[in-house]
């Protein structure tokens, strides 16, 4: 059975295209789940603005009173993809406009309301995590949560529905649950615990996803859903294609198709980089290759022996092409691994480590880097969350996922660098802090050409949209 | 049967509350028609929004191209009551977050998307008038529309299913077409025609809704509606309060409630200038009051004289304390009025008059003024409409509700006024042009003590919204 | 003897040009009066950006305190023709970089220190008059002058120097005070009042200006800056251009400088308007028409003739083309005016009128229209301006130069109008109220080809600015 | 004779007070030199803000053409401490007021045009530095110099009298040209080279500052002034204080001018660092304490004697007491000095390096850090520079005076840091790369109790400033 996420709107009309997987792989009904789907994330984004409207309104009302809100932490989401939403002024033009201030739109998969959805495991704890948001600061230094607006019962409501895991199924009817949504660079990158949950009642073999690659997904699918939620996953299954194995070593983005020996030979050092990551987990490891047309079987022998001498499992999977089918060699390596006596999870880190440290165990363990730095920023926000006795949070680091560093300019395999954190935000509804590491954006543009332009309704159908 | 627009969830959350009527008269159920419903609203949110990223993306790519935009008319929207969207800068911070520019979100029921549904017959119309939309300008003084950015497929696929009439029922059964709800102070304030026909095939009465009092509400729907569905409504029925009239003659809020014959005598001006104006159009009328409990029967008697007086049919409602029965006495006389012969709508202006033709047409035989004045953004508009020509569209008034001029701070009764058009706004997918009198917000805030301070989900079921 | 305005930096860059005078009729050293002269403007401009910058740091170190500033008044300034200035967003990027506010600069001769500079009458008055500055108001609604913010004596001090008149002269060698540059439009128009009285220390005949036409600078010279300082001027010169004329009679620009009796004789309407503005101050006026090369004989005498018929003295001035000597019918009938009897000036409004009683004296008496309309931000402002004991101040209009009337795109000769009045502006220090009239910009733009294009330094010498 | 930098009116209202010496040892007049002075800065501001209009006024006019301009480079500025300026939009509130855009304002002392004044050598240099000027690129990716907006001419005339050096003197009569006034931490902290060389022509000794410490202000003087001058300095004075070598030693700001040996012999790592940072050039070097009343016999023993350890001359200044006298000691081992052979100035870089590994020298050889990291931004700018030609330029850095490194959060005098670049600005018209390390702001704030609150004018005369 699966347990996946929700696909997010901005996206499929932009470069990515949907995210209800392809080809003979793939759930349906397709064009459903990529669109407004059962309304999930419609309801978070009415829920997340209603709630920074009531916000703006009671600063509005509330300025010059020490118990007026001196900072605003929460952002307003739509789930599309616009980049000039990402920093704005609003309240602009007249004092009865409300107070000029500089904020930003996320993205819907990028709000604390999704992950809080995502964290929760029934509709009193969702309200407890709203009640718990923390949306700003008073002028008398307070925290400002949810509760102290008073309308926490509102924002619930609006989630009522959303908060159920939806079922849907493969094109070859594995059940899927199917629920939450939230961006992996940025937010934890995980489904709902509800729906994985839920799906681990009715499967004997449940699989679910981590987003982008196992420094990002996979430290925060391990540290902080499974850690909350009590789940010991059995093995990882550590996701690679030939071209992105390519372009890590080196090849060019427009020949990476193209066999390339010793692109793919200088590529896998940043496999074994992500092995080394999830066993550091005490997780096994099965390798899997998503094949594509045009890989070779010289390439592909390659990288089994090459991972036959890691002592990593290894197996092909073809079902885009073929379906379930397709899929056999590594289902049965997956059962396989299952069967061999597993590990409980290691944490990088204890719950009970300063941030800090947190941090740099993350930072050093997971990245390989040599250390963390604070900003000033961070290093106030560490007292705050010290004073707001919060330190015992899990962290969820916000990082480029184009390097093992901050920045996206170099690659950080070498290991000869340390982590900037520019700052520290509190996920107090989520139940987590997110350590941002350099500039990161929290709501993505469209390219030059957007998937928008492909899109149409012909005979009452949606085409276009996959 | 009814034929109703769909509630907005901004006033649900703030000073107005739910929109599905009151005590024994009301659709069900309740709290799904005033929250998601059947997420019509959030179609258009979205719909909106993509459209309005897709187009800042051209932007971003084509600047300094005589082919890119130079002009954006097009704004954000979202179903929220938030005054500080209302004048927003997009695209701080880095050029790769794109142009900044001053724009502002409307309530999703002010968007143009939502009356260009209204106004549509069916999804082929809808998709031509999603082609159709006047997006902004280019550098080379081009009209830029949605078919110039290609993607009038992807936003007609968003609003495949939303275009679809919703059939609800009242507390005792009647069916309920509840579909469209733009508002009618600065929108054109009636529920969707595809609506309002499908009940028409199926009721032997249909009662529909023109929002606020006549000059607005009525005026469009005559003009507007009417005129481009073909439709002939058989008679008008004017819906009056007791506190509404005594406030027109100059009664205190806080006392209102209470009898006050000077208020009362002074404040049916109003009623009769509203008389008048249906009149206009040729429209039978019946004045109804909508009985409260404090009304004494000696108001209702002098208020009945006075139309007697007046030559025109006067009815009491009591649907909210006693359902259906309490409609009895304006049932009837709906049905005998429908009896009487009716004649055709007499327009206010022809569709071939030129723009400001129309418009002061609206201003002397509806508002009762003397005149209509531009100013030069105005002038420059009408010029540009000769240019694109759109002299032929009918003209949306956005206008106050709180007055029969611009101006809010007087009333206008005595006609001895001119009416400012500050601007026109081109809505060439909706089909009319929107004269804008004065300031006008389309974007509504929040009152200092919210609805959203006493809805919650209690048992499951959510409390609160009314 | 002549008291007269500094130019401003902003128009010398810009479409007009310098104001030294031109041809044989010019101030001198002209590059320098035209530039940065004794650098009166740049001390007003560092005076009142420095207190602009002190009041944003009291507000920022206050916010949320009772008594920090809820709402800023005071704008900065540059003495700089720049666009995008007049409304910009301060304070964004992070919390260290202020509170953001919706704000703009005004070009240097519209800031209150310029008119309140002009008002005073020495070093005391003006420390009394920045004292005495409405900056803002508080969160708890009282209104926050520069001596709440303690630092009078620092914004004097860099004024120390710009108070004091500064002395000139003609090519011929007639001596004049260059002193103080209000606009008249927005601002009082009028030079210092210490220079006005310092030239009628040493002068026979003292010749001041006030700007743009009498609508605007007369009556504010006559109800302003006359009655502040007890001046009885003894006559008024109306000086009139054939190009002008002809332009108010419908002409065009390409062939104003043509005869073209149609539109002179339609054209003087204005004149006439402008002598009996002039009139009903009991002035005594004299015509006089700047002459120009092209200017035609028949033209001259035809307006001569229609002076006469009107019974209002006339002479021609050509001092541009030869200096005094030119000046000569002018200076004669002048001199002659002087010698008959004169009567006190007779003001619009007595300072005991309320401020809507002032305006409507304004519009009807001098503009001609029939009613002023208050907005609803002008009303509440008279209740604010009532309770902060400002009732008695004089009135500056600030009203477009286009048109008699609020509203550029019409003339309003033939008096049809009210004058629709969107704001009051408490200007607490230079002493008068300010009526905000449809939309004024207080920063001018540069034209498509600014001034500056032409001005270079040759030989050490510079040229261009004229 | 002296050769120093002019203060800036912004620090002098706000936290630092003047800057024209101190006790017996203090330029005069000094509350002229303190305030507008000469009105150089006026100048420089007037003719930045002037061709910034000029700027946007072209862009204005040309969008929508590939020549017409995408980037502005040029900021506004004001001599002043506002802090909420650092970050603005502009060109608000309808199309008429110019083009929308994130931008803002440096204090003069920061502005290009100040730096390159300092940097002409006369009129006709300083003219080719203004047409240089890179103010921006097009949309066709064109650089946009001030000759390509043809107003270099009308920008020289406003700087004619401002390019010229002015004589003071001090309390004792010793002349001083004090001309020019970048900061050193952003800019490149030199008194301008005109009056440096006319000091040089008169003074046998020539005394001049360079801002900030040696990593900022020495390495910029000798790197970019002297070389660009062909000036080759005697020999450097190192000026400490007891409180300094304390605070660095890790005493408290409260206690620092008790006597502490743990804090001060700690304390001086910190001078020998700068030491050998003198010495890298090839600098004799004379340390000099500038004594405190409270400083003990035995910290300056202790200090001398240390001194004389590290072999490096030492002398106590105390003219802020004493005056001239004060300053014997110090004299005369400037002179000793003087009279011992010196060598040519070592550069940390040559010119013809490129700009990373330039950048490079500075952080290993000034700083004392193992390498530079540089962000996209500035990666992306190290190409358009070569595209430009630019290489050749020598680098200014923009960097926190507060630590060696770019983060002022720590101290760096330990070695183990990077440097990130963040973004590389052109100074065409200066002549140098400007590379911004980390967050560096380019206009100051005003501190809780500003100076202002101090000063006054009394009897005519200026009180508070010094």
């Amino acid at each position: 059975m699966l347990a996946l996420r929700e696909p997010s709107l901005g996206p499929c009309f932009g470069m990515k295209g949907g995210a209800a997987g392809g080809g003979y792989s793939q759930v349906v009904p397709m064009e459903e789940i990529n669109l407004h789907f059962t309304g999930d994330f419609h309801a978070i984004t009415a829920a997340n603005n209603t709630l920074t409207a009531l916000l703006e309104n009671f600063r509005f009302y509330n300025r010059g009173k020490p118990e007026g809100i001196k900072t605003v932490l929460m952002k307003r989401c739509l789930d599309v993809n616009d980049r000039v939403l990402r920093k704005i002024v609003t309240g602009l033009d007249t004092p009865s406009n409300g107070i000029p201030s500089e904020t930003g739109f996320v993205i819907t998969p990028a709000s604390e309301i999704m992950a809080l959805l995502c964290m929760s495991e029934g509709l009193e704890e969702l309200r407890q995590r709203i009640d718990d948001m923390l949306l700003g600061f008073t002028f008398a230094g307070e925290p400002f949560l949810t509760r102290d607006l008073g309308v926490t019962g509102a924002i619930t409501a609006l989630l009522k529905d959303a908060i159920q895991p939806n079922l849907v199924q493969t094109l070859e009817g594995t059940p899927a649950m199917i629920h939450g949504g939230p961006f992996a660079n940025i937010a934890h990158g995980c489904n709902s615990i509800m729906a994985t949950k839920t799906a681990l009642q009715y499967g004997d073999y449940v699989v679910t996803e981590a987003g982008f690659a196992t420094d990002l997904g996979a430290e925060k699918f391990f540290n902080i859903k499974c850690r909350k939620a009590g789940l010991q996953p059995a093995m990882s299954v550590l996701v690679a294609t030939s071209q992105a194995l390519k372009l890590s070593g080196g090849a060019d983005e427009k020949t990476m198709m193209l066999p390339n020996d010793a692109a793919l030979s200088k590529g896998v050092r940043n496999l074994e980089k992500h092995i080394s990551i999830l066993k550091s987990f005490k997780q096994k490891v099965l390798v899997v290759l998503n094949r594509y047309h045009f890989d070779t079987a010289e390439e592909i022998a390659w990288l089994r022996n090459w991972c036959l001498e890691k002592e990593v499992a290894f197996a092909v999977n073809d079902s885009f092409r073929l379906g379930g089918e397709g899929a056999l060699e590594m289902a049965q390596a997956v059962v396989d691994i299952c069967n061999e006596p597993s590990q409980p999870i290691q944490h990088t880190y204890e719950l009970s480590d300063d941030v800090e440290t947190k941090i740099r165990k993350i930072v050093t363990t997971i990245y390989g880097g040599t250390d963390v730095v604070l900003y000033k920023k961070a290093k106030d926000m560490i007292k705050k969350i010290k004073a707001l006795g919060l330190e015992h949070l899990p962290v969820c680091m916000a990082k480029t996922q184009y390097s093992f560093t901050h920045n996206a300019a170099i690659s950080g395999l070498d290991g000869d660098f340390k982590i900037d954190v520019d700052d520290l935000v509190i996920s107090r509804g989520a139940g987590f802090i997110v350590a941002v590491c350099g500039e990161m954006v929290r709501m993505p543009g469209l390219p030059k050409i957007p998937q928008a332009n492909f899109i149409d309704v012909v005979d009452g159908k949606i085409t276009g949209v996959s």
